[in-house]
């Protein structure tokens, strides 16, 4: 039996860097709030919580409090709303996320039809929608493109997404128009873990992917990996069934970017209890056999 | 036995209108010459030889003499060094294709990496490189992209390229860039003409493609009829050989953009002949079987 992790699991940058800016901020302000969750990981989001961070659900809640702006960004009006409330803001936006904004915005002002690759329902793609002046679609894939012809389209992806879909996207976009502008917004830590997970699940016989059921690009690595091989998303090593690893030589773990590493280590160790070898255990994510290096994650 | 014209077989608007232009010039003037072949078809451009419409091949022959440019284009440079030397210009570039080089142009200016789908050696794509200011580069699919990333990246298509080319080129570059920006410069004509192409092919036992053998849409129409069933690429009537209609009972035939009537009125008589039945000749194209209307052609 053998258990390996998949290089580039857990924390990405974006998700890194926000957490550091609500910690620090949190030790700056007597109370301080978030608007949503800051990342999508309930585990990460209820510890913030025990360090003074909570959670709010709209700007009436926030009754002038210094205000986390979540790494999924806002929308442009509830920002601009902050702002003229002069409400302190700490906006941990992811960067790459910043960007995209910045990108449907410079697409829908020169006029293009904006089409998002994305969920209609994530906190990102809500955001992202309100930076177009124009009027913005949503598909979650090329199936969901309206029956029409456009002149000039601009495509944005959600930055969790993975690049066979934005690519199926544009080859039945192209022959509907005359001029396709494709922003490839999908983050490089993004692809990376998705490549990392896809090879790490070709050689298991099962695959475990931790990480919040709402996260998006958690989903996408189960997604893929599902493709390859049996696979199951959970949030919590709570979840694991003993029964799972009857008959299974090679198990594969993978982690989304707002997963952090100490419920990877609680998986980890629950699967090896399972195993009956209580003596492997591991205290911290470095010692799991096969991942060389931090950098690898 | 049954024989069939694919619908939009023949002349496009560009070489009808390039053609009827050169027409009227050589009855304003004394002496005219076109720079290259007008159009790529060697018994139309001797039949405008007839008319008085010499064919040179570089500016040193013009000897001040009007000029004809010929429907694909000509290089900037080239352009330029008629207007200074005071020449007249007839110019019978294709509307389409002046599109397509103000596009690279455009991209050029804008900082794109230029990328032109087409034939390095073709006269349009010659004509298209000098309009970006950049380098560009030529590829004829998706296997000539060098190895590299790029970070923005313009593409545009010669005019006669077939969608699915574009398409594969897209997914090949998609991953290796930031921003692509295509033009989808193939034109209406072009595309129009090969689905009615591939329409015809798939219900035939053999088709005949007729038009010049430097064409780059009848090469086109081979390719993508020779996918399906066998195809012979022919000039003119006298090529074809009695033997490829042996036990074949559904005949296609096509024609390319710059390929004139009485050809392809020429070779269906001539298969009509082969078959033993003189009567069914023809004396212009209306009246082939099962073609509705001009407005299909």
């Amino acid at each position: 039996m053998k258990i390996r992790i998949a290089k580039n699991s857990g924390f990405c940058f974006g998700v890194k860097r926000a957490i550091k800016m609500a910690e620090d901020a949190s030790k700056k302000y007597n109370e301080i709030v978030t608007l949503g969750s800051i990342i999508h990981n309930p585990q990460m989001v209820k510890k913030l919580e025990q360090q003074g961070i909570h959670k709010v659900n709209s700007l009436s809640e926030i009754k002038g409090r210094p205000t986390i702006i979540r790494s999924h960004g806002v929308e442009k009006n509830t920002f601009n709303k902050l702002l003229e409330q002069n409400i302190e803001i700490v906006d941990t936006t992811c960067p790459y996320v910043s960007k995209t904004q910045e990108y449907t915005q410079l697409l829908g002002k020169a006029g293009y039809q904006v089409i998002i690759l994305g969920d209609k329902n994530h906190p990102e793609v809500i955001a992202l929608q309100s930076y177009s002046d124009g009027n913005t679609i949503v598909v979650k894939d090329a199936s969901e493109l309206p029956d029409k012809k456009f002149d000039k389209v601009g495509v944005i992806s959600q930055t969790t997404r993975n690049i066979e879909d934005l690519q199926n996207l544009t080859r039945e976009l192209l022959p509907r128009c005359r001029e396709l502008r494709i922003m490839n917004t999908i983050c490089n830590a993004t692809s990376i873990r998705q490549k990392a997970t896809l090879e790490l699940a070709k050689e298991s016989d099962l695959m475990i992917v931790i990480g919040g059921r709402n996260s998006s690009n958690t989903k996408m690595l189960a997604k893929i990996s599902g493709k390859y091989i049996k696979t199951h998303h959970i949030e919590v090593a709570e979840e694991i069934d003993k029964k799972w690893f009857k008959n299974v030589e090679n198990i594969g773990i993978t982690a989304g970017a707002s997963t952090p590493d100490w419920i990877i280590v609680e998986v980890y160790n629950k699967i090896i209890e399972y195993l009956g070898n209580h003596e492997k255990k591991i205290s911290k994510i470095e010692d799991i056999p096969g991942l060389r290096s931090k950098d690898e994650r």
